[in-house]
């Protein structure tokens, strides 16, 4: 299989019709989007930096498309560019963050950053955030612990579109977890698992729009709570596991565990109390929980980057079932293909994504040069 | 819905032919099976208590029904009932922990005791146990920490049984991940969540040999790997999720973030590396992590207690789904109704557990005044 191929089948990048723009342009472009919406010249470029993250690892659903939401966001005056962290409890291995409901792309990279630099110094640190606002991809922070060489875990409550097992209205977020670990000596080549504990992201509907293609079914339920194939009648999602005989309660469990640890720990709102949802005018006051860990702390480094890397050979060399469609993945595989492919051949945009892009930038009275 | 109902629903007690019996004489002869075995008589009850936990929860996958597994591997020399905890690493916040092949139910209780003392003093505690036999529940040790007033966490290795999305043969456990918090002061009410993160524990399959009845698809596969409704011809699970396009390779990725941690950083094996499954004669070698915080880490205590309380009201009161079952439950809300049924009715057992369990007490010589 080519790693065109292991895109192709696990990854968001479904759409034929497609831009491939080089990293830096891209990276660029955007900055100078967020700069252009009012973020602090010397923050934008970390802001657009996570969500190029996203769309090189070929996660499309976190990546630019989700730039137009925090534009109209920060142009309606919901998130405060000038925010700043405040420290709101302390103690050696932890620490308790207020956002004051300032740009999560830009405060929870800090954030991450206080966590890992404490860990570094004693073993271990969980921090909390609250009065936040959407981080973007999680399994960028959690990513960020393994390439300082710790290991790294990060959640993020959202805005409320998962239905609980046996209701009809949301009231839990797409609420994912995400975990990486070095598979080698500073930081390299870090595994990195993220995950939405819904059964998709809400992005992934978004892409069937946009391709207009039917979802598969079990995946989205309409605005009755009734489960629907149709991507333009979905409204609200599953929790991962579907329905209560193929135990949606434990995705439902799941995104339970990420709202205490990110709502009621964190000091900030949960389920159907986060607020931001398409257009609401209120504030998300939505919460995130980092982790970092060192490895020495546990086990001899050398010791722990042969064995991952023997767990994920193992993984691989599973004999693969009858039909099939490729062999058997490790986890973050699909996206360490697409980081290769956009190293080689530039980020992958989707022609829709784009054409929104460019109604942005005119709309900010700023060039646009990425198609 | 009455508590009966609720537990109905959604517990493993789906077979009609069962005895109950008082929690304090189901303690007591567990007790008396493990001295017999051979278990120092100072642990053998807190391994009878892990084992009743499960029981009383509803939870009977991990309960009495496993005593027979576990007395198999004792009677073998499987297990070194002497063995003891030794202290591999140790930071302010950090542990690592070897078990050197003892019981499970005895040390996992004993390593997540120590989480709690160091997470007390200093805010945080992870815990890493390495070379070690199965545990039992998992919710059982995250309870421990709420129960004393802390958040905790627990995860668990266990052997393969878990088929990776796309492949043919087991290369994971179970793997479960639970989560506990207290509800109020001193530990009172705890949520306490536990999940396999397959789609159903192994015990599902034998509550359905058990009771004569299929399973649906989508909960195992066979031995050549493919789906079956056949508990019998059952052989292997899938993870939670079920196939690629119900997005079981989140589930799959779960159980690879416990087996990294479990694992490689535990200094314990992983995957298809662990030992123990279905006779099999080399030791498991399979490993723990435990996580415990203060809650006044990050916020304060009441105000924490208050906002948990009211996101599980929150979710018990979504409007039920057209058809739905019973109104929608708050994780944990089964296994209360059961406990509350256990210390009102004594603790439930299925018949043919109770036989199996006669069956070892006469091989021990132990009087058995269960049924």
């Amino acid at each position: 299989m080519t790693a065109q191929e292991t895109s192709t089948i696990a990854t968001d990048s479904h759409e034929t019709d497609r831009v491939r723009v080089p990293r830096a342009a891209l990276l660029d472009w955007t900055t100078r989007a967020f700069v252009a919406l009012g973020t602090p010249p010397a923050q934008a470029g970390r802001a657009a930096e996570i969500l190029v993250i996203a769309d090189e690892r070929g996660v499309e659903s976190h990546g630019l498309a989700r730039l137009p939401y925090y534009a109209g966001r920060i142009r309606a005056g919901l998130i405060d560019l000038n925010a700043a962290l405040t420290v709101e409890r302390e103690g050696p291995a932890t620490l308790a963050l207020a956002a004051h409901n300032g740009l999560g792309l830009v405060l929870a990279p800090e954030a991450m950053e206080r966590t890992i630099a404490k860990a570094r110094d004693i073993g271990l640190c969980m921090t909390t955030v609250g009065g936040a606002n959407h981080f973007g991809i999680a399994g960028a922070y959690a990513a960020m612990a393994a390439r300082a060489g710790l290991g790294g875990m990060a959640m993020t409550s959202a805005t409320p579109l998962v239905v609980p097992t046996f209701g009809s209205q949301p009231a839990l977020g797409t609420n994912p977890i995400a975990f990486a670990v070095p598979t080698g000596p500073d930081g390299a080549a870090p595994l990195v698992i993220d995950l939405a504990t819904s059964t998709v992201a809400w992005g992934k509907i978004e892409i069937a729009r946009r391709a207009g293609h039917a979802i598969p079914l079990g995946w989205a339920l309409d605005e009755a709570g009734a489960p629907t194939t149709d991507p333009f009648a979905a409204q609200w999602l599953t929790p991962l596991g579907g329905d209560r005989e193929t135990c949606g309660h434990k995705g439902y469990s799941l995104a339970v565990i990420v709202d205490v640890l990110c709502g009621p720990l964190a000091a900030a709102a949960w389920g159907a109390g986060i607020g931001g949802i398409r257009g609401e005018s209120r504030p998300a006051d939505l919460g995130h929980w980092f982790l970092a860990w060192r490895i020495d702390a546990f086990r001899d480094p050398d010791a722990f980057y042969a064995d991952v890397t023997a767990l994920l050979a193992e993984l691989r060399a599973v004999p693969p079932a009858p039909g099939a469609p490729c062999s058997v993945l490790a986890p973050g595989d699909p996206e360490i293909a697409a980081e290769r492919e956009s190293r080689i051949h530039g980020v992958s945009l989707a022609a829709p994504v784009v054409a929104e892009l460019r109604v942005l930038a005119d709309s900010l009275g700023l060039p646009f040069d990425l198609a």
